[in-house]
């Protein structure tokens, strides 16, 4: 399986991440919450790229501390000024309702009013996203300019939203792989207009399940398009039998940015997936940061609470609210980038690709190095200082595959790439220098 | 218990740290040694503060490899030049004799008292203090520069001490808590005329036991006022029945002077004593020094020698030999400032409100964040990216809450003050979401 | 043993460092190679100094997965240019021809001859050092100068050698220590007119030989003169049964150079010996450098191969490849220097010296300090700031020798020399305070 270059070879085709950008668009008028309809279109599109298996889980269901809440949706809001006149309207952009606002039809002062709007005075020009989903309540978010110039009267207040039972909807996709050892990918489809966060990582999962399902793979992968917190909690509490079969795991989020990559390290700090992940950085030689856990962000927080605690960690562009256009009406398509779209795709895939063909090898020659000119695989000239990268890699290959490292191990130590490891070691085993432990 | 609070609140109905200064200045023309009559003045003293258990320990009384040596006490001395006038005067300054001398009464030429003379050549103006209580011998101590005008002729020595059979005294005071674990705290009570060592210590063990008796505690509290090494080694050789139960311990000296704060560690560098500190200094976003263990400095040679090896380490300002007034008559009352001593007390406060409070809990829904929000935890508004400090910790406690960290080790890893994180931890089991472990 | 102060004391009867030189001076002309008479004629006139064990191995010897190869020797070599003079001939430089070329005897043009010879065009004075042992081959090493200056016609080509079965000689030093436990030497002889790389070695081998010979010492030296890679992986297989007796090993290789000490770790990396080497280099107080492991250079790659594993690191002066002069004509008399030569034979001795005595000690009076004043090992004169370097020493080594802690150990963490660690250690055990525990 060759997942890294895979992308690479297709983006020849069509060209990958403008294809990325695409569904972000065409998922962006969108209004998603954590229930509702906006999910179910959301997963449909999906569909058209990648069949999605739809769940809904009843309201009311008990899941871990929680329940499923009642399924909310909404058609129209807006409220009009003394004069008349629209000043908000929900047509206009989803962010300017409270997401999960009860239906409301009243008129009311401008006092009254004012508790119920939700501005953003840094960034006057921006509409902020705010939700209020497990206490009733409505408000509408507008921009600070619009705010301060609104004139005193009676004001008329329109929502027609509804909130009772129904379902919480997500979906998953399932890549059957040559072991029962699963690759879980987890990405939020609650937020409404919101780009990078997260129809970017909406996205770079669609697109992920395609381009897996078309190569061999050893690992089971395991995509979850599901609501932020709720969503993850439901689905952890209607798996846990799934869980041991969960060797590694990413959630994907605010990956479209202009940003360079971070990596926030699962709770384990250590695991294969935050080596992984580090290396395939070091490997690219680009700028990237690396995070310790820490229990707050996206659903790592629930996959990595302490009686879960899978080897999850979160793989992203520039982190949730170290970006200003963060939750703002800013957070819109000129935001994201098909660059850096793939650019986050083709990270995501040499990390699988380091996953799938980190083995542990066992050198048949243990004592002495083997006669490797022999064999073809030595220069005949002696004498020459520069033993040449290959020669290198295959001295390091041997002299540390003792059963007790693993190629990433060697790959560490040794300050080689990853990939050009895994190649050496492939040409170590065909010439029968190598076996494989595990 | 809220002892870091108290002295603050304390502060309020007096000025402690003029109250330590004057106990200080009460202490300072005492001649103690590590025999006689001025420790049993000094003990006399703190006992007005805080009734001090005093303990006499016959000479001959052999403590491991050492044997308590015969009482010194002492009345006069001074000698006399060729003119007849006293030249050096022990009722001027008791640095004057060296202590532990041997009675004289003799006339010699200059010549023969020379060897018997100590100066800082390097300070012409300070007159050293230098001790041979193991080997007897007599001696005065003076300023170079009176040294240096000493006319030729006969001099007359008189220095009227005896020593002789008797006892080593100590004080102890203990403060009962609610289980038999113990801190134990030592402070030297050997030096004469010298306030930052160890004046300023005695000062500050004095008051924190009279604050710690005022508060209820887990811990019981020991305090030792003994004669540097062999007044530890003695107490030692007569209490190892008791070292079992000593679970964290600190060592008083040099807490006066306006130096930065100075933590050397135990034998162990990773006790919980050792992280207390720490974590206590960087709450109090102070400047401070920490070093690692080294087998010299004040009785932490003793308990933590290889046999003995308690989690002791020493807490002080200006270390041992770092200041050029160390052991010398500069070591005077000017030298000692309330607002020094007051912050060593209340970093002494701190460093045992951690103790008394470092608890493991157990997260009781270790699956998943349990619903804060339902429980009036968390802010029912979402989609603020700023979740608030005190959710902050909420989190951090809740995940790490897994019976293998403690709050020292979360508020290490966090980041977040130790005082707070014990807020939050209390908060979290008034509301059912964590159990005490130990 | 004193081995440290040896030659030092050694030094005033004769600059040892002079006479390393002399006996490179006498190897240099000796065209070596892996096998034949080179290596011979090397052993004999090493034998000179001290009597070395010469072993002969027989062409087509199996040793592990490979195989021992035929002998080569050789008389004569040169070819000639158009106008019939001797262009390159192998009676000027020994370099000039490609070591294990075949016989050959033939005329070509300069077309035909060209990919025969070997030049250094950054270099276009020097003569690379080129080597084929496992290829049948033949060809010329030359100056990049000489080379521009051929010009065409008919070269008539002749070398005369022999590649045919006969042996693999190796020679071998064994001091008798008190006990069977053995510190391993190796050196590579197999390299022709090359002064740095490795007459330097060699002669430092010599010279420790004699050395060590001559005082007592408590583990086992076996000291190998070996060819490079084929030699000491001959010396593994026939010896493996000698291999648990090793207990440290260090291989010589470019100690010639005015370069500053170099220290390559074993493959353990915390070995006696990566410790021992380090804390010598920091002793001298000397500039240094520290490489971990790497499975390249010199025979450490097979003595560290994962089936073997050896604590054997590699002591040299510039590394293998990082000095221009490397394996070039340019590594000659001049290259090396009697200063450097001494110092690296000073360092060895270091680092014997402080594996010979890195002893583990327990303090007898583990409980409190023992009294050193009444034993007249402390200062009886107190209040001092200065205890003194041999009193700090003194606590240091007595705190720590809880039977855990070697005096490498005492000696890392206190900052103190080992030379002094182990003198005032054998003065703690003659008044009785430390016994031996291994």
């Amino acid at each position: 399986m060759e997942l890294s270059y895979y992308v690479k070879q297709r983006a020849n085709e069509k060209d990958v991440g403008d294809a990325m950008v695409d569904l972000v668009a065409k998922l962006y008028p969108i209004c998603r919450s954590i229930t509702g309809d906006g999910v179910r279109q959301t997963l449909k599109i999906i569909s058209q790229h990648y069949p999605v298996l739809v769940h809904e889980v009843p309201s009311g269901t008990k899941v871990f501390d929680w329940v499923v809440p009642p399924e909310w949706n909404i058609t129209d809001a807006y409220f009009k000024g003394p004069s008349g006149e629209r000043i908000v309207d929900f047509a206009d952009h989803n962010l300017h309702v409270l997401n999960y606002s009860v239906p409301v039809n009243r008129k009311m002062s401008l006092a009254e009013l004012k508790p119920h709007l939700h501005t953003l005075p840094d960034h006057p020009d921006w509409v902020p996203y705010r939700t209020s989903y497990y206490q009733e309540d409505w408000g509408f978010c507008l921009s600070h300019n619009k705010y301060m110039g609104l004139p005193d009267g009676e004001y008329e207040i329109y929502i027609d939203s509804s909130l009772k039972p129904g379902n919480l909807t997500y979906g998953e996709i399932f890549l059957k792989g040559q072991t029962e050892n699963e690759i879980l990918i987890s990405t939020h489809v609650c937020h409404p207009s919101l780009c990078n966060d997260n129809l970017a990582g909406i996205s770079l999962a669609t697109y992920l399940s395609s381009i897996i399902s078309k190569s061999p793979h050893k690992y089971s992968y395991r995509v979850l398009f599901i609501p932020g917190t709720i969503g993850s909690i439901t689905w952890l509490a209607l798996n846990e039998h799934r869980l041991p079969a969960i060797k590694h795991g990413l959630v994907a989020a605010c990956v479209g940015d202009s940003g360079h990559l971070t990596y926030k390290k699962s709770r384990r700090a250590t695991a294969d997936i935050d080596r992984a992940v580090q290396l395939a950085f070091r490997d690219a030689e680009v700028e990237y940061e690396i995070e310790d856990f820490f229990p707050y962000g996206y659903d790592e927080r629930q996959y990595c609470s302490p009686g879960i605690n899978l080897p999850m960690g979160c793989l992203m562009r520039t982190p949730h609210g170290q970006y200003e256009e963060y939750h703002t009406s800013a957070d819109n398509l000129d935001f994201v980038k098909a660059e850096a779209l793939l650019d986050s795709l083709e990270t995501y895939l040499s990390v699988f690709y380091i996953l799938e063909n980190n083995v542990t090898y066992l050198n048949m020659n243990p004592k002495c190095e083997p006669q490797l000119g022999s064999r073809g695989l030595y220069s005949h000239m002696g004498g020459n200082p520069d033993s040449g990268e290959q020669q290198m890699a295959m001295l390091w290959v041997l002299n540390f595959s003792d059963g007790n490292h693993s190629l990433v191990d060697i790959s560490e130590m040794s300050g080689i790439r990853f990939d050009f490891i895994k190649i050496v070691g492939d040409m170590l085993v065909k010439h029968g220098l190598l076996q494989i432990v595990n």
